[in-house]
């Protein structure tokens, strides 16, 4: 699923060829002629801006995108964007999950899980010059802790206007800023969801998979107040009215058909260095896919299916399980790919075109070779840094730190505060010990820990941090039985897991941390020192490779250039615009993924057990073949589900897809299990995002759930 | 792989439509027109002659098809056709498995694995009358005997001639009957054989499946005497010349090219009742796949990996998954389908056709009911049938019971002692006795008999035999620690395991059976009345089904044939003739599978490890696109398999595949896996047969092998 993870240590293809880019929408109206002849019918310029038809009709939700589609704030976006949302509104006497959910009108519409966000991009604005004022001279820490200082400012003034989240996003690795304004719309609720077993049809199976039959789409509505700004969510609050929204196409597309897609694509590496790709693929993915694989086995040995325990990280599961299967496809495809080889000769071509003018030279000539010996040095501890970073999937110990680090950092004002310790950080702060309730069992917690510990004191004693091994006694040879026996004592006696203490720490000195003897805060205590040098001598390579990477990008930048060729960002969450057309492809020599799957294609997969469970209702509709108003001639079918060679990632779920009118056909929710390693190097050939066809969503919607009410607030056409 | 077995208990598919039907070469000149619109370029009538080109071309292996390719009795045939020869030629020191063979000239090649036949049909023969002649007036038992009496009579007549092999082929149930008379070609030499990482690329783990990838060809050459007859291995003999061989193709087919396959299909089950079918895929397929893995478990787990055990329980491993794979298809595929009630419907609309028609009604009305009446006759102990069926798997037990019906049998003259106990058999059986010892392990041969005598015993007494329960001393509650004892015993004390004493036993008299220790012979002593009697049982069944089938085929033939049909008979070993077009299909909904696959999937498959394990001078010729003489633009490649709509069974295997010019394209070796419910079922959307391409083969035979000598032998059209 193409809902966003940040995946561990970060990374370079030279081409951008074909249909690969997430350009930013500034940059479409220079690639007007190219759009054009896709098949783009709406001006190029339009799409450029934010306020504008259609760009203002989309809109992120964190980690996902979604569109407006009516004048009342109707919200598209994919069912396992909502996912969180239907299930915090299900019981077991009233399962919105497994059996759907339609709101007949406003009134019935439920509130979407806390913390739910519609976010509205208004303005993007180039902050570079802003955000490097100050920062000529300095070097590593000082440097990083600036261009820190310079993005929190940036960001405060823009949130003196009430209502409005603002982020300043890195661009080419630090070689531009842009400060994004979005509102943000708190009142969230749920219109409409699918039944389970059309939403996720197929489940975990399918995940990343074609052929694939998922009715991936749910609806919310944003709320605002009376007086059109964002407010908490209150019956008198009114549906927004944004500035436009998308038509949603009855037509649908057809194989070889012009669709873009805009939305917020988490994170690509389409420009590490050659070392980079080798440490990632032949170190971090494996080693991470171990350690998940083993994360997973162990909560299913300590949470029993079914049980209390195992619901509360199911969601942990399917996250784990997530990306274990994006890893092994990493490894499985760069094992057949000529990537690295590819790579380094790229590297090699712009060496020696940089090599060919002096001035080239001199101003990048070792950019390559400084970012590599700075790269390496961040290798230094990765085992650690890796075992250390999956311990973050525990509960007790983060949140005890975390817990002291805001001690800590309250001593300061707001705005030399860490970002994640401001004052606008808090609501979210909050609600992260609140769900701590929903997804912790001690029993699990405890045995995760305990694996990663035995992992971490198995590493040589250069790797070890003293502190670390101290407090949990460790030596060269791991007793085992001691290190149990003080877990079992630690979760014994803490009064972390009581939801009331943990946020009364939210407001305790440091020095109260330190007199406590809830041996998880003493973890903390203990940990402190160690923690804040780690985080320094990260900022201080941090800080280095801020100052290195724009240069090695603005080498790149001028090498393609010299070319004729525009260069799109690595992406970073941003809103971005891919296009491409509707393809089916071939994942082996003599198999060929036609572009569309088709209703007859769910009763093929049925086995009437989940994830293959479609509603009878549904099944027999099939049998029935009553296609209706979205039955296509060449399908013989409705299609349900199609392929095309539009670049996305993970963030970009929930996306819609447009065709040249901008009229929504589909939405983005999944990338082919070949084309995962595309986050490092699109392959024309095999690069295919997954699209819910908007034919189907239209079919379920008017045939097997009725939402009449839906789409007569919808504008469809045809 | 479409070698042939015949799997249990036997069953009608009634359309004859697209490409299905396996045509007796007689029925071929009738359906001229369809051919020829088809594609087929020569005189339809030729290929309805055995004796002229191409017929006398293909010849039988037994179990499996082959074809003359050049003047001097050059035979190709699939690679698992020849499997048996080359494990005999190959040593540890040289093995010709692993790194292929190639004879340079006469003197180099090797006599094939002992009991090696090639079979060429010279006359088929309508025998109806002469088989029915006596048989008017008799029932049951006696109708049985009777006929093959009149069949023995045959055969004796026909092999008068020397060097023949004569056998009667029942057709239609027994509506008629055709002797068959073959030349016997006894000196059989291996000549050429890839490497086995060549000719069974791909292995277990892609057998029945598309994509594949397997350059499944190998070549045999006949002998006979100086004075051109069969002969025993002799380094006198000389080449057979054979009256036609096939031309091999150099430019092989396209997508949609006509394409026909001579070979002798083995066994399927198109005109079996509804009550059949139920029967077979709801009981039989299920309860079978089930005792194959058991089987396949215990011989795994007795016979370590790499043993000398092991080693001789290869085969029967292989055996045994082919058709666990081909029987959870079957059963999975079943689910799926609509057979049962497309069945259903197809008997209720021929009783109708009878019922609209008095003399109809009264010649054929009440068949389908009597002939499924005596299926479930048939069915009574299928719980027990089945179990002592694959009992037939083990050694000991069954090698006794069968030397003593050869005592008795020896008793009666020549004519009067059943199939496979008389004179013209002794060879056979001879060597199958001298085989055990290359094929036998105690203790799996225990093991296996031990759980199936388990499962036995777990029967209602009423399933049970008295004389096996008093043998093994079992009763209603099975003493599995006595029945182990007593086993160990048996096996301790008897001397089967000897070559010489297996063979002795052959002259012996049923009295020295009677008064022998051998605990093996014993068992066969105290078996023999019961299985006598079941013997018997079984011929009253049979004699009755040999009544009543071939009437409700006269039935179903009437009805074709008053919608202007022809009916082709169900395979039963002897000579047909399939044509079709090389052609894809969707093996499911949202892919396509292609006709053809590449050189580059090779490499695309390729792990090193077998079965994927290419050799790496052939890694290297596709990594340079040394594509030579083979080049296909369309495809950028040399084609390796190609898929086509022929309809082909088990027994298929070595075929020629023939253009309109009846040269040669290919050689037919399997099925695609959803296929294989099509011995039941042809249906036109996903029947494909699998075969290689004669381009592949020529590419691997000059650029790999550099078999330059059988390249100039043979006739290669451009």
């Amino acid at each position: 699923m193409r809902k966003l993870i940040l995946a561990g240590t970060v990374i370079a293809s030279f081409t951008a060829l074909a249909d690969e880019g997430m350009w930013q929408p500034d940059q479409l109206p220079a690639m007007a002629e190219q759009l054009k002849a896709k098949g783009l019918e709406i001006d190029p310029k339009s799409i450029s801006k934010l306020t504008e038809f259609p760009m203002n009709a989309v809109i992120s939700l964190g980690g996902c995108t979604a569109s407006f589609v009516s004048p009342k704030g109707l919200v598209v976006t994919n069912h396992h964007c909502a996912y969180g949302s239907i299930q915090y509104n299900s019981t077991p006497e009233k399962n919105l999950l497994q059996n759907g959910f339609l709101a007949h009108s406003l009134k019935e519409e439920l509130p979407a899980a806390p913390g739910s966000r519609v976010y509205v991009t208004e303005a993007v604005t180039n902050v570079t010059d802003k955000v490097n004022q100050h920062t000529a001279k300095l070097t590593g820490a000082d440097f990083y802790t600036a261009v820190e200082m310079a993005e929190k400012s940036l960001v405060a003034d823009c949130e003196q206007a009430a209502g409005y989240r603002c982020q300043v996003y890195s661009f080419h690795g630090g070689l531009e800023y842009y400060l994004v304004k979005q509102l943000e719309i708190r009142d969230v609720r749920l219109v409409y969801n699918p039944a389970l077993s059309v939403g996720k049809y197929g489940g975990d199976v399918d995940n990343w998979m074609w052929p694939r039959h998922t009715g991936d789409f749910s609806f919310y509505r944003a709320y605002v107040g009376k007086d059109g700004k964002p407010a908490d969510y209150s019956l008198d609050n009114v549906p927004y009215q944004p500035k436009s929204f998308l038509k949603v196409s009855a037509k649908g597309v057809a194989d070889g058909d012009f669709v873009m897609v805009a939305g917020y694509p988490g994170r690509t590496n389409r420009y590490r260095t050659a070392e980079e790709v080798q440490n990632q693929f032949e170190y971090y993915y494996p080693a991470a896919k171990v350690l998940r694989e083993t994360l997973i086995n162990i909560i299913r040995d300590t949470a029993a299916e079914g049980s209390e325990a195992r619901i509360k990280y199911e969601s942990m599961l399917a996250g784990l399980a997530n990306y274990a299967k994006n890893f092994t496809s990493m490894i499985e495809f760069y094992g057949k790919s000529s990537m690295l080889h590819d790579k380094k000769a790229q590297e090699q071509q712009l060496q020696q075109w940089l090599a060919a003018d002096k001035q080239r030279e001199q101003l990048y000539g070792q950019v390559l070779h400084q970012l590599d010996t700075l790269v390496q040095q961040g290798q230094q501890h990765q085992q650690r840094d890796l075992i250390l970073g999956y311990l973050g999937y525990t509960t007790m110990l983060p949140t005890a730190e975390r817990l002291l680090r805001l001690a800590h950092e309250k001593q300061l004002p707001d705005m030399q505060r860490e970002p994640g310790f401001q004052q606008r950080d808090m609501n979210r702060f909050t609600s992260g010990l609140e769900r701590i309730d929903r997804r912790y069992a001690a029993t699990v917690d405890k045995a995760m820990t305990l694996e990663l510990l035995k992992r971490y004191a198995a590493l040589p004693a250069a790797d070890r941090l003293p502190a670390l091994d101290k407090f949990f006694g460790i030596q060269d040879k791991l007793d085992l039985q001691q290190l149990q026996q003080q877990l079992d004592q630690m979760y014994a006696a803490t009064t972390l897991a009581d939801k009331r203490v943990r946020l009364g720490w939210m407001d305790k000195s440091v020095a109260a941390f330190e007199q406590s003897k809830d041996p998880m805060i003493r973890f903390a205590v203990a940990m402190y020192d160690t923690n804040k040098q780690l985080r320094d001598t990260n900022k201080q390579l941090d800080g280095e490779l801020m100052k290195v990477r724009p240069q090695y990008m603005a080498a790149i930048i001028a090498y393609y250039q010299s070319q004729g060729k525009p260069v799109y960002a690595d992406a970073n969450s941003s809103l971005r615009v891919t296009y491409g057309n509707v393809k089916g492809y071939s994942p082996k020599d003599g198999l060929y993924a036609t572009p569309f799957t088709r209703l007859q294609g769910i009763t093929q997969k049925d086995t009437g057990i989940e994830p293959f469970d479609a509603p009878k209702a549904e099944l027999k509709l099939i049998k029935d073949k009553a296609y209706g108003d979205f039955y296509v001639k060449s399908l013989d079918s409705v299609p349900v589900n199609f392929l095309s060679t539009v670049d996305t990632t993970g963030g970009n779920s929930g996306s819609p897809t447009l065709n040249g009118r901008a009229e929504l056909v589909g939405l983005l929710f999944d990338g082919v299990y070949e084309s995962i390693i595309g986050d490092w190097n699109y392959d024309d050939n095999i690069n295919r995002s997954i699209h819910l066809d908007s034919r189907y969503m239209l079919w379920v919607m008017k045939y097997l759930d009725h939402a009449d009410n839906l789409l007569d607030e919808m504008v469809i056409t045809h």
